[in-house]
């Protein structure tokens, strides 16, 4: 398991007529895990998408149990739990203090420039192998997501 | 079964740098077909928050089959399966002509002004009921959901 | 003068705590009327896009008049005075039934697709002509903005 | 003069498919900016609020010099050049480094709930002296703001 802290503080843009956050505001937040999570393990996305690979969101999914009000400090916490092999399962936890605001998951597919599924770059699945605690040869690396770390 | 279609036209805020429509910006598509379906059964959201009534998403999940991009026009249908009670569920579908681009669906709960969840007023049972095709009293409403229109 | 008007409906995600619109959310609705005008006088913005042209904002400048609040029908009004040469200036206005609502501007450069100012395309400048009534060659065009269509 | 900086990091969901960010989301930003500000100086915007007092937008204005992009980390800088009275004027600028990206401005008015113009409550103007590295007695507050504007 790899996981990843980031602070996020709540923007009256982000906010609605509820008085509260509007949930599609959580996604973004949501990223931001993402993106801490990334370029903590080695793997900058924007150093992925220059080297010409993306990843895609397939599927998303979230749950409001509090809302977050304008001008919380709010902590997304990014998980993944099992080494990507094609594709890269990310879950989100977002927190006020002890509180659980919001919990949510997404689903993000290797592609190239075209849109094409594809095998991550070696130096992509190395930084994972390494964040996941056993450096090993790159294919097969099917059975790796039984492990964790952390 | 309700169901109602509404066309938006993507926005080039909506895009990202990846050329195509960022994907939280579906939820609020799903938000327009949910307030599209709401205002052809009689139940504009605008007068549920008039009467001290509000629908806060509960759960909310996307997938995402073919990407979106700059001024495509959408069809965003969003259906209601089961007649709500205490909470509502709503399944969207995002098409471009014939294409499926994403499905999704929310949960909703009818709170009161201060977020206690609640029965929703009579005049909006009664106004799914009709929707739903069988005006009959209101509680207990259980079985209702059985049965479908259209 | 060319002037051209469409219809946006207030979205829920569109407003704030404050129970009416985010002030920077007009911006994305100036951008629907820009849209707009420049499909009607044959420039559809995805196609100058395909050929290698973008139009970027330098400037925008909004002000508030009124508020607008959720589920409001808003027309939004973009008129182009002045025939563009290296610079397309756009005024916008948008209303509520009588009442004026907000006003703008904005201001872009016509680039190519590595950012570089250029002019635009001969069918871009003859579009423009056509559209601002006088077809003639397009440089000089400096004197052209003292007539006007509609 | 009172100023205050803050960094943002650039979210994926703030570019847009010219590969930059999308020219809103950078009033965002101003608005991070601004509640930075405020908080500063001892005048946080929720408590603002809290205290039965807004400052919605009425005008606001940007110029985009070069284009920020994802994962940008940037400086927003908040200046208030004179002491408000019943309306406040802050200027920004957004610098990637030592370029500046983008410069703005923005007009509000204190209001209260109803939307009316008031003058901002004696705790506020006090907090806004003190800021303004002048002490002085708050009400009459009616004199004080002639020392120092315009």
């Amino acid at each position: 398991m790899i996981q990843s802290r980031v602070e996020v503080t709540v923007r009256y843009a982000e906010t609605d007529m509820m008085g509260i956050v509007y949930h599609a505001n959580y996604l973004p937040w949501f990223e931001v895990g993402r993106t801490t999570l990334l370029k903590e393990i080695g793997v900058p996305y924007r150093r992925l998408e220059e080297a010409g690979f993306r990843l895609p969101v397939l599927e998303v999914a979230a749950k409001f149990l509090r809302p977050a009000v304008y001008d919380d400090t709010l902590e997304v916490t990014a998980t993944v739990r099992e080494k990507p092999l094609l594709r890269i399962r990310i879950d989100y936890e977002v927190r006020r203090g002890e509180e659980l605001l919001a919990t949510g998951n997404s689903l993000h597919a290797f592609v190239d420039l075209e849109g094409r599924p594809v095998r991550p770059p070696p130096w992509v699945a190395e930084m994972f192998n390494v964040a996941f605690g056993r450096p090993q040869p790159v294919p097969p690396a099917k059975s790796a997501s039984s492990s964790s770390r952390k």
